[in-house]
């Protein structure tokens, strides 16, 4: 990830950092969370995606010269450059297994370390989590609709810039099977898939000779796009004279694919026109415009469509375009802390805290994470945290703790997980849920609740606070 | 660049990269259009940006053996790997400038060379420029409403992640004036600007100590950030009391920053009490879900904010998310190409292009720009791209040509522009149109018009490839 260096941050974090490096940051302990508050899409959760990419960047952290060259002229003195020099992240990191299925409001991610670089590392969190966790969750949402069908994400030439690189890592994530993306194959593993453009069928002088040229030198990965011209005058059967040569040469065409018009009807007559010649086999790809509620259209209508081809709206979270996670102190100098905020549902958690998934005795779910401090055991009752009356008591519940430790004294604590694991991992989450959670409209509000020990603490301190700004 | 290799493409650029390889491709020119169908944001214009990454990009292009080793591993055959070891783009690039305004359906750049390169670099082409003009677009809208406040972004966190890294660079093209994302800084030479977070009053006792450990550090560069417990009875306060302070020891506070709350109202008081307390040259600066219809709602109400810090918003080009250019053959083998389409709007104009901007003898914009082939002179009438019987006369017109020879042989002509003159040119060149053209609802349509000779052509194309189509 040579990209990436210490000043791939926002410069409050510097600031920030430069003030707390005078004032002994470096001793005082620091507790920060990572949570989001709302699920995007208007949905009821999301696929936490970007741990892997973010521990790698953690691990390797630090200021090159170019960087403290920049700094320098920026004003930082030379205390606190040469501090920056040596700077290493030799933090703590607790999180939720990635690709794991998250909710509003409780923590994702704990980081635990000295203040200074508990703080340095808030901006480059936000940026890989919030991403990946928006694609993440975009791509489950097209998986939940068309979990028989092949998926690719195709999104690169709109998507913004170099996030192209990790949209495609968390669309596998969500459950796509493959990418356009080559660099993005290279890193992460991705099968990566692609066949030709309009512009090369338009730069032979007839469709066919472009499919002949194209099958001739692919003939083990021919996929031929079939809307240049006509696609049921001209496209398909063109694709069926150039399937039947193969078939002489002893290949066999992989599939068609169909790029505008009413892919619907395109798909179903086209398919009729392949299955007539005894081209079965052959499938049918269709891209433009595809989202989720677009692709469950074409399935209710029976649109025979073997491969999905996403791109727009896929790799630029349409239409939410970012996930609004935030990075919030609970915890330093020996005391829990908290964040006032007029609108009540934006007052934080404080303290060093635990996420617990409940299950019944059957493992099914209960419908509800609890949070707890970090040190409570043998919780019983949780209580909602904004209103006070309600609360809900459990026993005989089977307690998952969903923040683990990940990172320590700045290295990671296991091995790379494979995007294969974690795409597995996410959808074996994911299909735990029965359906009212992970519907599209008006979801089943999944619950959240606070242990006594942490409500309490809440309590306290906001009174305290309070007072403090009287 | 290092990021950036030959592996940072669409798979189909490269399975048909192949196949004209092995079919003469090296030896066979290629002429291709980058332009965009609909300006983003419902807006009458779009700002070009990207050119000079793009170029960089493009002048370092190849691939690595990493990216070799993983393309053998995808199947590709010997002889094309041993082409694309030595791989360098040779082609040439026809540009409009950096930072012009620019119009949909109209070529906005012009790539000639072997089909090979020239198809190669379509997916680096679109990643680069459709986001970059996105975001310089979405930035000029928010400079348009507050030409005299100072503008900085701060999207970091919520970018698409390696995104930010062109997103900074695009805002500043389109009219803001620093950026809160160091490395883009670094890079670009960008104003960096930034302050604190609310973890840093928190990890205080109080609110006031921590100003003061703040102003100690940075007297020469102090924001504070007001709205911790409660902006009008602790934060201001505190924040004049450290004013004061500072004023002792010979500096000034720079500003306070408001990041919640009903801005106007806070702005308002905030500004009062300043200045009751001789704090006149305090600046307010305000953040929080800002973008072009929130802050002139806040000028119009007459907000006394100085700074707006935008973020999310801006870096995501919300709610647009993507510009929708594309990148069409246009020319090879000797002949113009069309690609058609059912939808009239989407047929592409043939042929190696020039585009002309008009201007009266006064030198006023007369409202469009001339799209002819490239050998036209003294054209003196321009016809409606879709609709026959509308076409417009001029004469003593002048005809700024847009397209400028920017790349031969791979090289760059020009030496990089920076940054700011980037933007200077930018707002002139937006300066020039009056506000019909550039307000937000229903903004008037500039004007597209094609020569006689180039609509010739594309009828004539048009009624051959409909032949072959049957």
């Amino acid at each position: 990830m040579n990209f990436i260096t210490g000043t791939y941050t926002d410069q409050y974090q510097l600031t920030m950092a430069q003030v707390y490096f005078h004032n002994n940051g470096a001793e005082q302990e620091a507790v920060f969370d990572y949570f989001f508050r709302k699920s995007p899409f208007k949905g009821g959760y999301a696929i936490f995606a970007g741990l892997e990419n973010l521990l790698d960047i953690l691990e390797d952290l630090s200021f090159t010269k170019k960087d403290l060259d920049f700094l320098k002229a920026q004003g930082f003195d030379r205390k606190f450059l040469e501090y920056l020099k040596e700077f290493e992240f030799k933090g703590k990191v607790y999180s939720v297994s990635e690709g794991d299925v998250v909710f509003p409001t409780r923590p994702v991610v704990r980081v635990e370390g000295n203040i200074i670089e508990a703080q340095l590392i808030e901006t480059v969190l936000l940026n890989i989590l919030n991403f990946q966790s928006l694609i993440a969750t975009k791509a489950s949402r097209i998986k939940l609709v068309a979990p028989d069908r092949t998926l690719i994400d195709f999104g690169m030439r709109r998507a913004h810039a170099f996030g192209s690189y990790h949209a495609s890592r968390a669309a596998i994530i969500g459950g796509f099977d493959a990418s356009s993306h080559v660099m993005a194959g290279r890193d992460f593993g991705i099968p990566v898939s692609g066949t030709m453009a309009h512009s090369f069928i338009q730069s032979y002088d007839d469709e066919l000779s472009a499919f002949r040229a194209f099958a001739k030198v692919r003939p083990d990965d021919c996929v031929l796009l079939v809307d240049t011209y006509d696609t049921l005058k001209s496209g398909i059967p063109n694709a069926i004279k150039v399937a039947k040569e193969m078939e002489a040469d002893g290949h066999k065409l992989k599939a068609i694919r169909l790029d505008s018009g009413d892919l619907s009807y395109l798909a179903k007559k086209s398919r009729k026109m392949l299955d007539q010649e005894g081209l079965e086999y052959v499938k049918i790809a269709a891209s433009n415009q595809l989202d989720e509620y677009v692709i469950k259209s074409l399935l209710e209508q029976g649109a025979p469509i073997d491969v999905m081809g996403v791109g727009t709206n896929l790799v630029t979270g349409k239409p939410d375009a970012a996930l609004d996670g935030v990075y919030k102190l609970a915890y330093t100098k020996g005391k829990a802390r908290i964040k006032l905020s007029e609108n009540k549902a934006k007052i934080t958690l404080p303290g060093k805290k635990q996420v617990f998934r409940l299950r019944d005795s059957q493992q099914r779910l209960i419908g509800g994470d609890l949070v707890t401090l970090e040190d409570e055991n043998s919780v019983e009752e949780m209580f909602h945290p904004f209103e006070a009356d309600k609360s809900m008591k459990f026993s005989d519940c089977q307690q998952e703790p969903l923040l683990k430790m990940v990172m320590k004294n700045g290295k990671r604590l296991n091995k790379t997980k494979s995007l294969k694991e974690i795409q597995k991992y996410s959808q074996e989450r994911l299909a735990e849920f029965p359906i009212e959670f992970t519907r599209f409209d008006n979801p089943h509000i999944y619950k959240i609740g606070l242990s006594k020990n942490l409500l309490d603490l809440r309590n306290q301190l906001v009174t305290e606070e309070k007072e403090k700004a009287l």
